[in-house]
């Protein structure tokens, strides 16, 4: 399936017409007639797009399925290493992989702010269709609504995305299971970096790039090596340190992690230490935590190895019964501390 | 299914201690777990959600099914008739509707602006739940973004949403025929009046409420009937005009109908005169129109009145070979016209 030539090169609304997205874009009348028609299902083309229904009407296999959704605010909307269109499919397609499920179809919901540049909708358009196209998803239905000036922030893009599992794949995190251990898929902390640099105009020697990426293949390639997987998560919001908590409250046991076993590159760490951050609660957009029973993960860190997104992955500890909290970390000098959550945030509007 | 108990009359979150929402409610840390853990879980209880996952896991019937989004960004957020929670439950229901799908899952994906009241966003969210029982859907899976003060106003509302369609159910504008019979399911502009009014502080001597309600109920009695349903389409919006409009460019014919036959109510028409609005355009969000063979629509329209949004439907036109334009209608003194679609939009952020 090769259909990348049917997508535009250039915007494919008169930029001169209509150089800012109107209210009346949004509006169910002629001009949201255009950008739906023009734009959106020129980029996005697939049959239960174009039948120009209410909603999309799939053919579904037997068997479970994945249901998810995001909402996209992050700021600024282009970013060394994605945008938030490409952020919004890989995101989706990503939560999906983390329940064991192949993403299929997703759906796109636009909130853009009166006056948004034709030519960066375009932009973000696009790299939605692109990004789509890399982790073999349809976008087969969409909403686009208009808000005036001073009630948005450009454009913010809601996806939510539907995944078929496969039969005998059960990944929850009531799977998780003492004696356990956690692999870490990569190394921590590049999106929120590189947002925070973006953001703040700080440049660094070593520019730092999003680690944003599709984890569908990877995922994949864990369950055709016939592992037994009970949990995946990945580390966007909260970071390792956030999700491993997450978890660990679920099903009710306690994470160790060993800081020496967590990469984290000296150019993140370096940026980190400067804008006052900890890497553990840094928000990532392509790494993930595997669970699997202890003599499973050398293999399953050899498969991920395959992957360029997780050349660096590696066990970083193991699951133990719950022990007052969910996440401990012994320091590279041997001493133990208590992982929490954070109360509030360390860093807003990352994705 | 009686779990109405379940819902708590009460904000669950501590007004005295967050009286409002701030970024760290949208953080990933410890805050948003709480909104999530303590509000959103309570209200929307199910165990698909409550499994803690990345995105919900579902046992899905054999088949096809409609998967549909929109994004609600109406103001004000409540109104005569309703509010934002409760028009984005039965908004992403009444899409499935028209696609000939019974809702079961929807995903719902909240951007709240910082300094909302908590208070607010439990009204939100219980009316959502309420919606849900109501019509028998889940939400099952969800997002919650906070955005900085000025970046948003107050809540914008994600829903997307899953249906089932059974066996030998093929509702879509392609297979609207020459010859079909037109039906029209209520008053038309009751919707667009009700938030005009309240937004501009309006009275009328009758207030106008809100049509709001689900329409999953009729739809699925019409089909019961054994009718041959070739399409149908809420009419949110661009309201009837667009509506037709649309579905006369996918399955290229022409709509005739007759403006004796559409009922609009005193307290509208008047409200539209004063207003300057053509109710044929005003937005509404109850009421769709039915496209059947002719010999099957006095049946439908039986089926429908038994309702109690379907008390005014009936037959208002036909449908004819393309001739040139979308959709003509015949006024009440004999003349026909051509109803196109809006360039713009009468009525910004209705929905």
């Amino acid at each position: 399936m090769n259909n990348e030539a049917a997508l535009p090169l250039e915007c494919p609304i008169p930029i001169s017409e209509y150089p800012r997205v109107t209210m009346a874009h949004g509006g169910g009348g002629r001009l949201m007639n255009d950008l739906v028609e023009g734009m959106m299902k020129k980029a996005f083309s697939n049959p239960a797009l174009l039948a120009g229904h209410d909603g999309a009407v799939l053919d579904v296999p037997d068997g479970r399925q994945a249901f998810t959704t995001d909402s996209h605010v992050v700021t600024p909307i282009f970013f060394p290493g994605g945008d938030i269109g490409t952020l919004s499919v890989y995101g989706t397609v990503n939560d999906l992989a983390m329940c064991g499920a192949r993403a299929l179809w997703l759906s796109a919901g636009f909130i853009i702010e009166e006056g948004f540049p034709m030519e960066d909708l375009w932009k973000v358009v696009s790299s939605m269709a692109k990004a789509a196209r890399k982790t073999g998803v349809e976008i087969v239905t969409g909403d686009t609504k208009v808000v005036d000036r001073g009630k948005g922030d450009g454009i913010y893009v809601n996806t939510a995305g539907i995944g078929v599992i496969r039969e005998g794949v059960f990944v929850a995190p009531s799977m998780v299971r003492s004696g356990d251990a956690v692999v870490l898929s990569g190394d921590l902390g590049r999106h929120g970096v590189a947002i925070m640099a973006e953001r703040e105009g700080i440049r660094f020697g070593t520019p730092v790039v999003s680690d944003l990426a599709p984890l569908g293949d990877v995922v994949l390639d864990l369950m055709n090596a016939g592992l037994e997987i009970h949990c995946m998560r990945d580390l966007t919001r909260g970071g390792l340190a956030g999700a491993l908590n997450e978890i660990a409250g679920t099903a009710d046991v306690t994470f160790s992690i060993e800081e020496e076993l967590v990469k984290v590159t000296d150019a993140v760490a370096a940026a980190c230490e400067l804008l006052g951050f900890d890497p553990l609660y840094m928000p990532n957009e392509g790494r993930f935590v595997l669970v699997l029973p202890a003599d499973e993960a050398r293999k399953a860190v050899e498969v991920m190895r395959k992957h360029e997104t997780c050349v660096y992955a590696g066990i970083i500890g193991r699951v133990s019964p719950r022990e007052h909290v969910g996440v401990v970390m012994k320091s590279r000098i041997g001493s133990w501390r208590v992982v929490d959550m954070l109360s509030g945030e360390q860093l807003p509007r990352i994705c």
